[in-house]
């Protein structure tokens, strides 16, 4: 088993009503492969430019993360991503985005990651994510991400793109937005009808819910009492879910309700920290005790 | 062990996107205590005018309510609510309030009422709780529901009821309004500080939190795909867990979990149909049923 992740790595710069940060090391793929990295051994793919410092590629080969595909652009930026958090933590303003290298990012597999099993395209446009697919060979389980912008904008692309993958990861409004459903469960029933198999909807800090031919299957969110920084909770959730997937090998239902508690831990972790932070300074022990908490916090 | 139910009665007019009715059986003592009948056997106080039919009446008998305390004013209308809901189903607003009968409401607890070991003081105002809880002889729990319009207008009232209560019911925004605090466990620790010994914290459609002193304990709501009517969701969550308590006898923490998780079951019934239309038409059977659907929609 072998998972690629193809995302964004970025710099981000984050307010929030407890501190700030600049130019930390995020995006989706950042995020997502750190999370996975728990389990398994990611492969990334992603661009940066030339100001991206040893001490971030350091900081994956730690978390065994392959990065022979990830692109160095001779003379770019790495992609910038600023924003500021609201009292409630849960909305934020965008005040700034420089895309840079990412802006004309065209993903190139290399040779050994086309024979990848379980594929993570986290949140670009549904070309490149195509674009993506198109070249890894004979994937066992693809689960891809998207959001608002891209189903206003390219709707009937991302309509392509949906029979072709396994599972897809989207925020409970998105799923509104994409089907015409208020009702979430019909709204994920709606997704299905689409194209994938199954549909993890997101709803933040009230947890997720899966829709697959095995039924419906919910998830709280694990309480946290310190959140310092929600940026990359999605990637986390994601990336823990595919980790986990890539690593286990037993049968489906189980397992991907399994791979969802454990992405919502992750998911916990990621935003006691800004960044990454918190997370990288786990470990799958640690983790592996929250979710045994987390299963405390729900039995009845 | 018996069950002390005070609330309001009411004919609610409802509007949704789906349809409206006129002048059905409301109020929050009346789906309590329908929710609650499933359990145990509840005794009903509160107050209607002449104009409250004998139909109604039955329903309760029906459903092994006991109306000795429930008042009819002579002369007097029986409080009238009239809402419309939004498209999304979580929203509504208030279009008509008439509190009639229900405005010098002062509840007398018949003699056999005082002896009650379970008290649930839905929602209203903290004096009128009070008044209540001093004509109780020695109850076992005392549960209390609030809201947003008494932590503005009579703080100090409910802040002076507070010690006296076992636990608060209350929303996830109400919590926050009350304590200052952001953060939902933080919030929901704070309101504990202020006297109960648990909070149960709703997050409507998102499901409901418990904090107590064996920690947190979160569950999700029973995802319904056909939501009729929200009206009286809160209420019969409050109701089941009552009824529940009322009727096991086994040791707090556990049993405290089993009520949350049956108030769950019998709030998912209660929004299937215009106000208790739905509820009246199931019975234990159904409700284990769906506890156990719900059970194995967590299980990972």
């Amino acid at each position: 088993m072998s998972l690629l992740v193809v995302g964004s790595v970025a710099f981000d710069s984050i307010e929030t009503p407890g501190g700030s940060v600049d130019d930390i090391l995020g995006g989706s793929a950042s995020h997502s492969s750190i999370a996975a990295s728990f389990f398994t051994a990611p492969h990334l793919v992603g661009i940066v430019g030339e100001d991206f410092p040893e001490e971030n590629r350091r900081l994956f080969a730690d978390h065994r993360i392959d990065l022979t595909g990830l692109q160095t652009q001779r003379g770019g930026q790495t992609f910038r991503w600023k924003g500021r958090y609201h009292q409630d933590m849960n909305t934020r303003d965008t005040l700034e985005v420089h895309l840079n290298v990412l802006g004309d990012f065209d993903p190139v597999l290399p040779e050994p990651y086309r024979a990848c099993t379980h594929i993570f395209l986290a949140n670009s446009g549904p070309v490149t994510q195509t674009r993506v697919l198109d070249q890894v060979r004979q994937p066992k389980l693809v689960l891809a991400d998207t959001m608002d912008l891209w189903i206003e904008t390219q709707r009937k692309e991302l309509l392509a793109l949906l029979p072709r993958i396994d599972g897809l990861l989207l925020n409970d409004s998105e799923a509104r937005q994409l089907t015409g459903e208020d009702n979430l469960i019909r709204a994920g029933r709606a997704v299905r009808r689409l194209g994938p198999k199954f549909v993890i909807l997101k709803k933040g800090e009230h947890g997720a819910m899966l829709l697959s031919e095995d039924g419906v299957f919910v998830v709280p969110a694990y309480p946290t009492e310190h959140v310092v920084d929600p940026t990359g909770a999605g990637d986390a959730f994601a990336g823990g879910i595919l980790g986990y997937l890539d690593a286990d090998d037993t049968p489906p239902p189980g397992r991907l309700r399994r791979a969802m508690a454990y992405g919502t831990v992750v998911a916990s972790l990621i935003v006691e920290d800004f960044g990454s932070r918190r997370l990288v300074r786990s470990d799958r022990g640690e983790i592996d005790r929250r979710l045994e908490e987390y299963r405390a916090m729900m039995t009845f």
